[in-house]
C-alpha cells in the first residue's frame, strides 16, 4: 500500500505484507485493508479509562431530567494516556482489556455471562485482528436510550401523554481505519446525536396523525402543543405525503452528518485520529432502523430466508457517484488523477493507443484514445477487497477521515466519501417472530470469510442446540460466527476447517433476536 | 401547466385541461404531459415522405459493401413539407395515414397482415392520443442491422469467419414531446448510431478470448488481425475483467450520446424539435440488450412468470441526482431554484419557521428553518405523473431537449437530463422459451393506465385464443394491449371497462416472441 500511495505514477500492484506475528507468505490475504494501517504509528490515541465499572449500560433516563443540546467530547478522564479501550459493556478488568489486545492468542472476547445481559438479550463477540494494527479498531455500542420531548421542557402541553418521551434502543458497530479514535468517538456519541434528532419528534411519532409539514420558529417554543393542531389547513396546494417513517430516517441521517461535523471540529486536537464504517440499528416504535455507511453488513435470518438489511459502500459500488463528483469538480482530482476509469493502468507508451474505459455515465466499456490526461491515475482503481479511491482508502462512506490525504500530496480524500448512511426499515410487527429469527450485524472481517448463506446455516446450527428461552444463546451463535471467520492457528496462519486462510482483520458481531426475549421490549 | 411556467413564485397547481374534442371535465386525467405540449404550435416538424414504399424494412447487406462512418441527417425528400410521419413498417397509404392521425376515431394502427411481417414475427399496435398534441408524438423503428467490421475494409485478416460481420435485430419505441423531431429522428438513426459503435466489435465479440483492454491506434489500422493477438502479455499489473456483453453495452451507452450530439448539432436547422424518451432493444448473438432512457417500459412476460427490463427515470426516482447536480453547480439554478425539496411550495409568511426538507444526501424528512432561499422554486416539485424538473418536463432521460428552457427565463434545463441509458442484458439461451413467452415494450401510454400484472394477464388471455405457430398472435396481442389502455368512448371520454379513463397519451406497443417463430432467427 505504500508503494500505491508514495508512487502515483506506479501501477497498481498488491498490498505489501505487514510485519506481524506469523511469516508474511501464509499471511497475504490477511493484510487487505492498508488504509487502516495508514499512519498508525502517529496516531494519538485517544484517552480512556482501562475498565469501566460493571453494569455501565445506559439507562432510561426518568421524564422531565433536565437536558441540553449539547453533545459533550469524549472525556479525558485518565491522567496518564491509556492506548485503547474496548465496548464498556464486555466489562473488561485490566487482565482481560491485556487478553482482549492479544494479536498472538486472538481470545474471542463476549460480555461476562455472570453480569447483566445486554438489552434485548443481544449477543456478542469480537476477536481483535492477527497484527495489521496494533489495537482492535473496531468499536461496538449497544444501549437503550431515552429520548426526552424538547417541547415538554417548556411545560406547555395539552397531551401529557404524548411529551412523556420514549425510548429506542440501539445498537452500532464501528470498524475504525487509519487509528482508532473516529470509531471510538462514533461509539460513545453517535447515538447521543440520535437521541438530539429525534427529540423534536416526540409528540409527532407518537400522534397517529401524519406529520406536521411546518412546525412555528425554534423547538421548545411555548404554545406549540398537539401537533395535530400544525398541520398546515391549507389545502390549495398538493402536499406530499410524509411518513412517521421517513422522519425516524431523516433524524438518524441527520445525526450522522452532525457526528462527522462533530469529529471535523475536535480533529485538531487530536482528539479523532482516523475514520470508521459505521452500521448502526435503532429499534423504535416497532421497527427496526438499519443504517449502515461503509462495508459492514446486517443480514436477517428469519424462518431460514435470509432478509439483506444492508449494502456495502466501496469504490467499486460507489464508482459512477465517485467519477460524477471528480468529472463535475475536477479540481479535486487535482493533476494526479483521472476520473476515468481503465481495467488496468495506461503506460506513456501506449499514447495514441486505443484502450477501455468507462466515465461516469457508462456500466459498459468502450475503447478510446490514450491521450496525455489518461496517464494519470485512476480515481477509482483496483478490484474487489483491493479497490481503492485515489489508491488510499477501499470505503466509500463512514464517519471521520478529515485528514486523510493521498500520500506525498495535499489532496484531500474526504470530498468523495460520504458520511450519509442508506437506511433499511423493517416492521417488526409485520410478522410473527419465533426465537430463532435473528439480525445479524457483522463488520466486514466477518463478511471477507463467509457470506449470508453461511451465516444462516450457523445461525440454525447454534440456536438449534440451545433452548429456545436460553437468553445465552445468542452470544454463542455471536461466538461460533466470530470463531468461524477467524479460524485457528494452524500451518502458519489462522486456517478455516476448508484450510483457506481465516479473517485477519478485527471480528465483532452483534445477534439480534427479533422474536426471542427481546420481544418482550417491543 | 402554463401556470407553473410563467409564474414560478405560484404554487403547485394542477396542469390545466387542454382545448381537446372532449368536455375538459371529463379528461383531466389524460392531460398529464404539459411538456408534449410545450412549443408545440411554433414546432417546424420533419420533412418526411407520407407513404413509404411497401417493404422498406432494411435488409442485411452483404459483407464487403462499402460503408463510410457518417451518420445521415433525416432526408429531405419532400419538396413541400409534410407534417408528420409514422413508422415506415405501417406501410400506410394516404388514406391511412389520415386514419392514424384522427384523434377521434383513434383507430389502433398495425402492419399490415398482407405485407411481410416484421423481423421475428414481432407484433406492434400504436394508437394516437386523445387530443393533446395535434400529431402523434411517438414513433418506432423495427430493423434487422447487418454491421461490417470496419477492421475488414482494410482486407487484412487471419481470421476470415470472424470479418464476416454479423446481424443484430432491433427495435425502438421513441416517446417525443415538444415536438415530434426528436422522436422522429431518433426512429431513424439511432440503430445507425449503434451499427458504427459496434463496427469495432465485430471481430472481438466472435471471438471466445477476453476482449484485448488495449488495441493499436485507429481503427482499420492494417496489421490488426485476430483479437487474441491484442491481449496485453503482461501481467505485471493487475487488470479488471472486461466482458463482451459489456463491450456491447458501452456500444449502446455510446451510441445513445452521439444521438444526442446529433440532434444538438442540427437543432439549429431546426430539423430537430423537442426531446423524446427512448426504450430500445438490440439482440445480438444470442442475448437481449434492452436499453431504457425515459418513462417507457419493458417486460418480459414468461411462463406467467413478470421480469422487469427496464426502469423509469422521472424527477421522483432520479431526485438524488437532480439535487445533487444542482448543489454542485448552484450556477445551473439561476436565481429561481433551490436544490432544496420540501413537501409542499414554501410561503413568505412562513419565513422562520420550520418546514419539512430534504435535501441530495437524504431519503427522509427533517426539519428546517426557512430561510430566504427556500422560498425559490423547488428544482423537482410535484408528485407521480406531475413531478417535474424546473416546473418543466416529467422525465429526467432522453434524447434531444437541447432548446429546451424554463419558461420566462433563459435557464437550460438539459443539464438535468442524461441521454444515457440503463441497459439490462436478457441471455435467451439460459431458458427453454416457448411461443408465449415474450418481451413487451410500451410508450407510458400503456403504463399510466395498466401494470405488469394486467399486461400478463392479457399476453396469457390473447396468446391462449391463437394457435402456438400463428404469427399473427403478436399482433393480435400488441392490439389487444393497445386497445385495452385506449379504452372506448363513452361518458364523454375513452373508457376502459371498469370505468376509469383510459389513456389519452399516444400509446405504442412491441411485442417481441422470445419462443415463437423468430426463435429460429437466432
Amino acid at each position: 500500500m505504500s508503494n500505491l500511495q508514495h508512487d502515483l505514477n506506479a501501477s497498481f500492484v498488491p498490498l505489501p505484507s505487514y510485519k506481524r506475528p506469523f511469516p508474511s507468505d501464509t499471511l497475504a490475504g490477511q493484510s487487505r485493508d492498508a488504509e487502516k494501517r495508514q499512519r498508525r504509528s502517529k496516531s494519538p490515541d485517544l484517552p480512556k479509562a482501562i475498565s469501566p465499572p460493571p453494569g455501565a449500560l445506559e439507562t432510561p433516563k426518568s421524564p422531565g431530567t433536565k437536558s441540553g443540546n449539547e453533545i459533550p467530547a469524549p472525556q479525558k478522564t485518565a491522567e496518564t494516556p491509556v492506548s485503547f479501550s474496548r465496548p464498556t459493556f464486555l466489562q473488561l478488568s485490566p487482565g482481560g482489556l491485556r487478553r482482549a489486545d492479544d494479536h498472538v492468542g486472538r481470545a474471542v472476547q463476549s460480555p461476562p455471562d455472570t453480569g447483566r445481559r445486554l438489552p434485548w438479550s443481544t449477543g456478542y463477540a469480537e476477536v481483535i485482528n492477527a497484527g495489521k494494527s496494533r489495537h482492535n479498531e473496531d468499536q461496538a455500542c449497544c444501549e437503550v436510550v431515552y429520548v426526552e420531548s424538547r417541547r415538554s421542557i417548556t411545560g406547555v402541553s395539552r397531551e401529557p401523554s404524548h411529551n412523556q418521551g420514549f425510548s429506542f434502543y440501539y445498537w452500532g458497530l464501528f470498524d475504525g481505519h487509519a487509528g482508532g479514535g473516529a470509531a471510538e468517538m462514533a461509539s460513545r456519541l453517535l447515538h447521543r446525536h440520535i437521541r438530539e434528532q429525534l427529540k423534536d419528534l416526540v409528540e409527532i411519532l407518537q400522534d397517529p396523525l401524519p406529520p406536521p409539514l411546518c412546525l412555528p420558529s425554534t423547538p421548545g417554543t411555548p404554545g406549540v402543543s398537539s401537533p395535530s393542531q400544525l398541520v398546515s389547513p391549507q389545502s390549495w396546494s398538493p402536499q406530499k405525503e410524509v411518513t412517521h417513517d421517513s422522519l425516524v430516517v431523516g433524524a438518524i441521517e441527520n445525526a450522522f452528518q452532525l457526528m462527522d461535523e462533530q469529529m471535523a471540529r475536535e480533529r485538531r486536537g487530536h482528539l479523532v485520529e482516523g475514520g470508521c464504517c459505521a452500521l448502526v440499528v435503532v429499534y423504535l416504535l416497532g421497527k427496526m432502523y438499519v443504517a449502515n455507511a461503509g462495508d459492514s453488513r446486517a443480514i436477517i435470518v428469519r424462518n431460514g430466508e435470509i432478509i439483506p438489511m444492508s449494502r456495502e459502500f466501496t469504490p467499486e459500488t460507489e464508482r459512477q457517484r465517485l467519477q460524477l463528483l471528480g468529472f463535475l469538480k475536477p479540481e479535486l482530482l487535482g493533476s494526479e488523477f483521472t476520473h476515468l476509469e481503465f481495467p488496468r493502468r495506461v503506460q506513456p507508451k501506449e499514447l495514441g493507443q486505443r484502450m477501455l474505459y468507462r466515465d461516469q455515465n457508462m456500466t459498459g466499456w468502450a475503447y478510446k484514445k490514450i491521450e496525455l490526461e489518461d496517464l494519470r491515475f485512476p480515481l477509482v482503481c483496483g478490484e474487489g477487497k483491493k479497490a481503492r479511491v485515489m489508491a488510499t482508502i477501499g470505503v466509500t462512506r463512514g464517519l471521520g477521515d478529515h485528514n486523510l490525504k493521498v500520500c506525498s500530496s495535499t489532496l484531500p480524500i474526504k470530498p468523495f466519501l460520504s458520511c450519509f448512511p442508506e437506511v433499511r426499515v423493517y416492521d417488526l410487527t409485520q410478522y410473527e417472530h419465533c426465537p430463532d429469527d435473528v439480525l445479524v450485524l457483522g463488520t466486514d472481517g466477518l463478511w471477507d470469510v463467509t457470506n449470508d448463506s453461511e451465516v444462516a446455516a450457523t445461525v440454525d446450527r447454534v440456536l438449534s442446540t440451545y433452548e429456545p428461552n436460553d437468553p445465552s444463546r445468542y452470544t454463542a451463535l455471536a461466538q461460533a460466527l466470530v470463531l468461524g471467520a477467524r479460524g485457528i492457528p494452524r500451518d502458519r496462519g489462522w486456517r478455516l476447517p476448508n484450510n483457506k486462510l481465516g479473517s485477519g482483520d478485527d471480528i465483532s458481531v452483534f445477534v439480534i433476536p427479533l422474536g426471542g426475549p427481546g420481544s418482550s421490549y417491543s
